[in-house]
């Protein structure tokens, strides 16, 4: 149990850090910790923009206010939207019992909140002028023995980096999903599986068309529209593209056509539950990779459809999944060119 | 897509049978339809509470407002709750493309909402005071050809196979997980399952751990007070009682102890998804029974613990699930009692 951080939390007792109020944030480590050297915080798009529209973007004032928040609470843990955000830095100290796999000199991403990560600044921020979400910053992060960190590699800007690992569990998990789908004997097309992906022009879903068909899927991708579309011909990753509303269940099965053994949704409007369940055949899984997908819609629209699928809620988290998506980057140059061409129209 | 009932869809123009305001509710049927004359009516509890406080618990006035949303929409969808319920009735013609396997004569309870069935009340529900979620009514129904039907037990009463086919998806979806879960060599307790049940000892909990039982898991309930302690431990439907608020993370996971390899979460309240993630072991998964469940407590909960577990959406269709609950029931009459009891002291 200690390794989820519970020696951390001050307040209240006995919720895990993310529901805590105030964490304890001193820079000594338990045996199971890891403590950073932090170079960097990459604030939350949504936590960021309360911010600056509560002061107006007065930089200085936003600026306070995160040292506020951070010396209050032993977190960047926004109290107004509850997001947080990520950080950059350098491992300076392993703990004996830490499972993370990197030492002292690693350049780092955590890949974990910056809500349940214990942070002390100190450097008051004075390299920042409190007017961009990436917040130069000096100080100590603190990592749990169950955490999640990459190690940014050498051969990709950081902010590259950064991109994949944000959206790293989508192909993980497909691929896992993937290989491990038995289809029945006499099904169209036994010998393959069919997967598709609705939002496949996107970073998660470009990466995920990527993965399934590195696991040797046939793939169809659903987009919203003719620009989109265009450009994923063009990286050629899906055997089919179509032009669909992710939220018109119908339009979004017929787009797909023969019903999918996966469905993968990458689409982060509400409402595309329906779509991606009603695009599956039966005995197949629908995984929603979307932080907007509503839990009731998903469960009561299998049941009023009959729909006898496997629904998945994505976790961020599949072991390796950071060096996977990686890996699919550098092998796939279809891949990086779009998730670059998604970062320079940020 | 005939077999979803597309061609019910009156308003707005394109929408699944459930999203539509308006539903055509003409008693002949398509191929693939079959028609069920109506004998009551089991309103949502939500629905019902709605309209009573609305109308002051005045029965003639609920009654009016009845009438009047299933002749305007042409289903029992109550436009505030968004919530329907199901109904009983005899089977009356089945078209020569239903797959669904009934006959005329049967009778019948229907397993998909009210909120996506062709209703049509020709009575004026003249044998309803108003005043319960019980509606004697006459008229007709539609199933779709990809719809669910249970056929009413000759040897239960109505109220108790209802009661059964309520939750009758989570027994039947436990038992295909247990089947399915292949335990790591060398894992302690390599030869049997765990499945962890939080709230074990109400109707979705109780048909649980016997389905668990049955599958050859060992069984762990999580309960809320004493009282439940008791009545389930003399019930003998698990192998380990223990009591913890299943709001707290930290409570669950020990009162579980040695990680589970499937947790069920059967508890309707919100706030139970970090417990559940806790307490289950990496490899293993966690199914959500709740409506209450959050998808993005799940899907950021799982991350922040670094936790390797397949999380699924409760799908309240499992081919077959509801004879595999009516049967639980009748195996095991400790499962019935705890029902029988539940029923009486609604």
């Amino acid at each position: 149990m200690s390794m989820v951080g519970l020696r951390r939390v001050v307040e209240p007792a006995g919720v895990l850090p993310q529901a805590a109020w105030r964490l304890d944030a001193s820079p000594e480590i338990g045996p199971d910790e890891t403590r950073i050297r932090v170079q960097r915080l990459n604030l939350d798009a949504a936590s960021y923009r309360q911010l600056a529209e509560k002061h107006a973007h007065n930089g200085d004032a936003i600026r306070a206010e995160v040292l506020d928040i951070v010396a209050t609470r032993g977190k960047m843990h926004n109290p107004v939207t509850g997001s947080g955000g990520m950080l950059i830095g350098v491992v300076e100290e392993v703990g004996p019992e830490s499972p993370l796999a990197v030492e002292p000199g690693d350049r780092v991403a955590t890949l974990v909140s910056l809500t349940l990560t214990p942070l002390r600044i100190t450097d008051g921020l004075a390299g920042w002028d409190g007017l961009s979400e990436q917040v130069p910053a000096e100080g100590t992060a603190i990592l749990f023995g169950r955490s999640i960190v990459g190690v940014l590699p050498d051969d990709l800007p950081p902010e590259l980096a950064l991109a994949v690992y944000d959206v790293c569990g989508a192909p993980a998990l497909t691929d896992r999903v993937v290989r491990g789908h038995h289809k029945s004997a006499g099904q169209a097309g036994a010998d393959r599986v069919t997967v598709a992906v609705l939002g496949g022009a996107g970073k998660s879903g470009s990466l995920t068309l990527a993965a399934a068909r590195r696991a040797g899927a046939r793939t169809v991708a659903v987009v919203v529209n003719e620009a989109e579309r265009d450009a994923l011909t063009k990286a050629g990753l899906a055997d089919h593209v179509a032009i669909a509303d992710a939220r018109d269940p119908v339009a979004v099965a017929e787009a797909v056509g023969e019903p999918a053994d996966v469905t993968v949704v990458c689409v982060d409007v509400p409402g595309c539950e329906h779509g991606a369940i009603l695009a599956t055949a039966n005995g197949g899984t629908v995984i929603f990779f979307s932080m907007a997908t509503s839990f009731p819609a998903a469960a009561l629209g299998a049941e009023g459809l009959a729909a006898d699928v496997t629904m998945l809620i994505g976790n961020g988290y599949v072991p390796g999944h950071a060096e996977f998506a990686v890996d699919l980057l550098r092998q796939v140059p279809a891949v990086r060119a779009l998730f670059e061409a998604r970062i320079a129209a940020d």
